[in-house]
């Protein structure tokens, strides 16, 4: 298939090399052009501005946050993309600008996906993304091969784009709680004198033996939040994202609202930085340890 | 060995069965003597009085909570034990409570550990626990087979016995917060429009595949409360436990202090024998759910 | 002094009044004529558009929410007042919309003054609101006398305007947080027994004898929520505001996260319109009162 | 009356004076004699045990916490207190301390008043306090003229003795809460570059100008936090037991919670002996300030 791609950074990149590789042809843009470069000896194309993209029938953006989503659609591209054409968004973004892309896509004659992934850029570089993907129907069985080239499993989950959205947002709190819980409960221990890590290893070989646990558990055993493989600002900023979701459907989440507290105060101790999983290290201090 | 055992509810009877099947001469108490009697018929012997007990040199204890262990051990049994006698405290207690049976067994020549358990009742049948012990070393050695004959690995973790109720109670407290976030999320996505048990299936394919996961988001996705596993208001007692064991070293736990407030509207709203995984629903009425 | 005055709601209205009554002459501008033209007789005049307050080299907007003044001034009237002008708002807005309008005014040669006020609609019809006032200090002198015909006292808190909003936000926060206290000591009394009237009566009889607790206190002990003076939906408005004003400065505030997670739900439980102290009633609805 | 009085820390020793300027024959007893011995020299009898203070028919107890009120009372005093007899507890104990005190009492055909006050010592001096008294209303009627020597008013709240206590914690967690909102708002104006006195003085001369709100504002303002009036431990003391009382009757208090566990961190951060405003320190501390 001809697709434009937007957004070169450690999950774009990758998610592109793929598409490259499974026979598609495929039009880069990156704000840093050196990104585009490293693929066009892979086989792609390089669109010099975001508004060349709009030359395939399907373009898709996978990009940092909101800021950079608008930047690239609400410039031009989006008023270029002929009628019929499709956007796939695989952001994080709120979902009120996934809203806000459905209703301007579909007021241009345009379809529209949601389709954001959960998984790290080494997911996606073996092609083992799991891919959330929420709009029209025809639209997504178009697509499937698409997905399917870079992903292990594709969900869809209804004709409204953004529920896709609202799914990716609430996996991330999911995480993020987990840590936050994590890192109370090793406060707890070691302020009754028990080592971090040997609890760590004695939980995550019993109740919570699941790798998302044991790697995390281990950076925060070890204190190793540098260097953050999702930084903390990051992380504030999906649980900004899940409260402004929550709060347009009325919904409280009392411990979305304890994590955004403790990111704040995380950022005020000059923790921005540093990996998400620090929120441990404010629970910690908070503690009085250290 | 030879070896006392109070207390045969539902984890209790499992591991006094084991014992015996190991080989062991156990002598059981329950203050219903019903369910002594149906282990008689399997080798053990029934004492009349927990006094009785104090006949081996080995006790152990497995019983509801603070008040059915001081019951016992208070009102007789701890004077009645001879010097150089052990006491193996398996039950949730509260970390105040197991430092007054250390101190109180201390003072009377006899020797302490505690050794609470993870695993629910299939996990005890199937002497698949996980027991967490600490108290002297010697002790602890000298009770290895014990473990054996009941759980499938067991971690030592110091000479404090207090350590290990900590842990105990700071993996009750993971487990609570992991019921309470899945709450939240669901409760998200439902006033989204997504279907819960829709949500839980991809959450738990991608990424969250533990069993606890699984089991615990199918009973949420389910609303399926009753009958319960484990009844709201023993979750109620084991984050307050954890909440003591935290104070009592100036540690703030703020997600369990939200999950201590839901679980008392949980009793408020009359859900108090319902399975602790309820506390997703006060967090679904909160947000105007059914 | 010749004034135009946008936002004739039940502030706005009490306020033009009162300049009109102190002499000066006042254009005004409501997007529902009638209210317009109750002033007319008092000696206003009727602007037709919001661009025609243009002509008056002091413009003061008193309207409902930030979507209100960024219609009114994002939509001509900014570019079409004249350099050297002055604007005053008098809106409880964002921080970050104060900014905007603060950065819009001074790339257009005009001047910009925050004057946020305290007080309900009867205070504003008594003169007697106190104001708090930012910007360039000159423009705030010149006004001195417009201040004095509306307001018992003015504040002059910076040159920087937008910190005027975070006093009025910060003030708000402060009584909101007193109804969410007062909620919760009421539905902890009432649980032993206690009735709500003579529990408040004796509190502000002795502890907190100020008319805010009295009044609020009397709305709470008889819970009533109808009709409103200060929509709840509004008080979830500024508590977002302020959390707002406080992530910009990585400024975490846990009792405004609680009371956001309160109004959320009490607009999930269809209190939207009911007054703000309907917090209270969430508060008891969760400790399973009613 | 003849009364016998038990506790003269800062409190007791106003209340005791008082007492005796009113005529009343006070025997004392304090566990450092020292200030015991101060009252002699203006009338009052010293008993060298708690146990010779049965001698009255009328007992007052104004001790420091439950641990105090139980040394006293069930270690001989209780047994020693004729049938007929009166105690008065001003103490702030729990909720379930004067629940047991008042079955202990009936048991051995003893009266029991609760009787906790509002007031600093600067009140207990002038005679200003206020009393808040719950139990029997015939006793209640028979102690008026001792109320009245030593309050400015007397509220009897019925006949169940713990709702005074009740009533007196609830006041305490306003107080609290006052403290921690008040903290929340200085960090964002501060942090917002606005003089936390500056501040102080206009919140304190429009919305809030009782005295608890300026007194306690300048504190916080100045950061005055030593010596301590009210130490940050028996903060911490009371909204435990705010928290505890609460609990027994499923009442959730998210607000307590989250003081609850600022004051963990104060003592964590070493504040333990700062005032209980010190608070506001903890909420500025996480902010980054400082």
């Amino acid at each position: 298939m001809n697709v434009g791609f937007a957004g070169l950074g450690q999950m774009g990149i990758e998610i592109a090399r793929n598409l490259i590789k499974a026979g598609n042809q495929v039009t880069v843009f990156n704000r840093t052009r050196g990104r585009a470069e490293k693929l066009a000896g892979e086989g792609a194309r390089i669109a010099e501005t975001p508004i060349a993209l709009a030359e395939a029938p399907i373009v898709i953006t996978m990009l940092a946050d909101d800021h950079a989503v608008e930047d690239i659609m609400f410039s031009g591209l989006l008023d270029r993309l002929p009628r019929g054409s499709l956007h796939i968004s695989m952001s994080t973004i709120s979902v009120a600008l996934s809203q806000r892309l459905a209703a301007a896509h579909q007021e241009r004659g345009q379809h529209y996906l949601a389709a954001p992934v959960f998984g790290r850029p080494e997911a996606a570089a073996a092609a083992k993304l799991f891919i959330v993907a929420a709009g029209p129907r025809d639209q997504f069985d178009h697509c499937a091969e698409l997905f399917s080239a870079i992903g292990q499993r594709t969900f869809y989950v209804g004709a409204e784009a953004h529920r896709a959205n609202v799914i990716k947002l609430s996996g991330n709190f999911l995480i993020a709680s987990m840590l936050e819980s994590l890192g109370e409960a090793v406060a707890l221990v070691r302020k009754h004198g028990i080592e971090a890590r040997e609890y760590i290893d004695l939980i995550t070989s019993t109740l919570f033996t699941a790798p998302v646990y044991k790697n995390y558990g281990s950076i925060i055993a070890e204190e190793r939040y540098t260097p953050a493989g999702f930084r903390l600002r990051l992380g504030l900023k999906d649980v900004r994202l899940a409260l402004a979701a929550a709060e347009a459907v009325a919904c409280p989440m009392p411990v979305a609202s304890v994590m955004r507290d403790h990111y704040l105060s995380g950022i005020a101790r000059g923790m921005e930085d540093k990996d998400w999983s620090a929120i441990a290290q404010v629970v910690a201090q908070d503690a009085g340890l250290k």
